[in-house]
């Protein structure tokens, strides 16, 4: 089943959305919002389920899904929290600026409290105030859970995912230094994030879909050139059912709880950092991975971070290369 | 006005309560609940503020009001955002460990991201699985906003404070060092804290409210002992309107943001640390701070943290005695 929320109010309207993403039933006779539907699944889920079996069956009214009227599926959400699952990426972060990488890291997730309080629909520019704060994108895999009680297992993390999706994790890579060296994380330098226009459960991912992992070609172009095809499924330390039980560790998470996967990092073929795709490489999904790789290499990064007029395009494609989860498309609007 | 919200769903109903906090009046027909009245305030505040003067001239049916009936006045939200304004408390924090306190830490604010998609009742329980985690309170104030738009000034950011409360900011200090040193600022460290029973508009605070800051004394009681007194009006470093605009610097914040002040801590009146109540001091609003002066003084802590059985009561009163926020009890439940 995939679901999306048209632009409506703060919150959209729900839908259901047909496989090919080519059409959407009405679902707010079900629940008037993906919050509504989440907070209460166990009623409405089948339901909902039953509505995507009919227009999948062409037995009920459906219309043009465009994916420009999509809001992101949760226009505002009562949890963002950001895992680091792609350890080859901080361990790229960590050698580029002369640090030890703790072993810890390898066992114990990295994840950070986001701001949940607004995302940018799918096609909205991505409003940057001063280019010398130095905008990055950031492709990574959500998933959004149930309700989740505290002390959770992994096992019992993975049953509670409902949805899976991508984001658009903008950062300010500039701002980040001050702030870590404060002690308290990241704040003004993680400005809101886009979704991807349709989340999807995962049964309907299949094989793609396995020990909390989603498989398959994260496609960054960046200024409509291929910039990463990096494998979501290979090089992920920490799985999705690990991440959801790290954050649920000490206190209980609430229905429509999103957690991402960090950005996407394959290693070299050869075990080394990532080779662009020109070079034949898989790519990054953030322009600091490139910058990291460039100070490695020749003492100093090369590759500016995004400015004013840049787009960037984020998605996955299914094996009739169609995109999955819809396309994240956005320009820099400085 | 005073507003609070009944236990009830997910989202509690939203009442009106009276100024001495004895009385209420279901406010549901205005608005269901209270982010619902924050998402559309310009339309629901006069009805709000009539049934506030309606029900302090008895004009309307009343109903008792039972504080614990109350869930937290947003019971989850779309942000929490805790400052550390009392810079006091930080510079105490670092002396304890042999730090240096940053000059930029008296002028830029410290903020971390906090988890916002449940908040404890105030009377509820503070649920805690283990022990060695080193449960501690934190008493601070919060404002609650509207809409703020992004590069707010400190003047919009004052106008857009919707409400005024208190918080119990509960942490677990022995798991902070571990998170810290991983560069990514508090998640587990930070379960679910709780609100104080009834939020007031500004303008209800009379002179207590000026220039962005609450005064008056933040009551902390310990075990049923008075454990901290400190006024939340002084040595405050940063205001409300400098913390909602730090937050607000580079991301709109949404209707219904709670921005935190950072646990209040007040210097003794020699300039140093405070002295706890029983040597005529104004004690402390966690038990961080006495442990830091523990340590500074003696080279160790002998404070505990909270234990199974603890309680913690936390208040503020008005010229009459009366809380006028409620009162925060939870009692520790290991």
């Amino acid at each position: 089943m995939k679901l999306a929320s048209l632009k409506a109010g703060r919150d959209g309207k729900l839908v259901v959305v047909s496989n090919d993403l080519a059409w959407y039933a009405d679902a707010s006779h079900i629940a008037p919002t993906l919050q509504s539907a989440l907070d209460d699944w166990d009623r409405v889920e089948r339901d909902l389920r039953n509505l995507a079996t009919d227009l999948g069956h062409d037995a009920i009214p459906k219309e043009r899904f465009h994916e420009r009227e999509a809001a992101s599926p949760l226009p505002r959400a009562y949890q963002w929290a950001d895992g680091s699952a792609y350890v080859n990426h901080v361990a790229l972060v960590r050698q580029a600026r002369g640090a030890e990488l703790p072993d810890s890291f390898w066992h114990d997730p990295l994840m950070y409290q986001g701001g949940s309080d607004g995302f940018l629909a799918p096609r909205d520019p991505i409003p940057l105030a001063d280019e010398s704060w130095g905008c990055d994108m950031e492709a990574e895999v959500v998933v959004v859970t149930g309700d989740v009680p505290q002390g959770a297992t992994r096992e019992q993390a993975l049953a509670a995912i409902r949805l899976v999706g991508l984001t658009n994790d903008v950062s300010l890579r500039n701002l980040i230094p001050g702030e870590l060296a404060k002690g308290f994380g990241f704040f003004q330098s993680k400005p809101a994030s886009a979704m991807s226009p349709v989340f999807v459960t995962p049964d309907a991912l299949g094989d793609r879909w396995k020990d909390g992992k989603l498989s398959g070609a994260l496609h960054v172009d960046y200024n409509g050139q291929p910039f990463g095809r990096a494998d979501a499924g290979e090089d992920m330390t920490f799985d999705f059912g690990t991440l959801v039980a790290h954050a649920a560790k000490t206190r209980a998470l609430v229905a429509g709880t999103i957690i991402g996967s960090g950005t996407v990092s394959n290693r070299d073929a050869g075990g080394g950092p990532g080779k662009p795709i020109a070079e034949g490489g898989l790519g990054y999904s953030c322009i600091a991975e490139i910058r990291m790789i460039e100070t490695i290499q020749s003492g100093s990064p090369t590759t500016p971070f995004m400015k004013s007029g840049d787009t960037v395009r984020i998605w996955m494609e299914d094996e009739q290369h169609h995109p999955i989860f819809g396309v994240i498309e956005q320009v820099v609007n400085g």
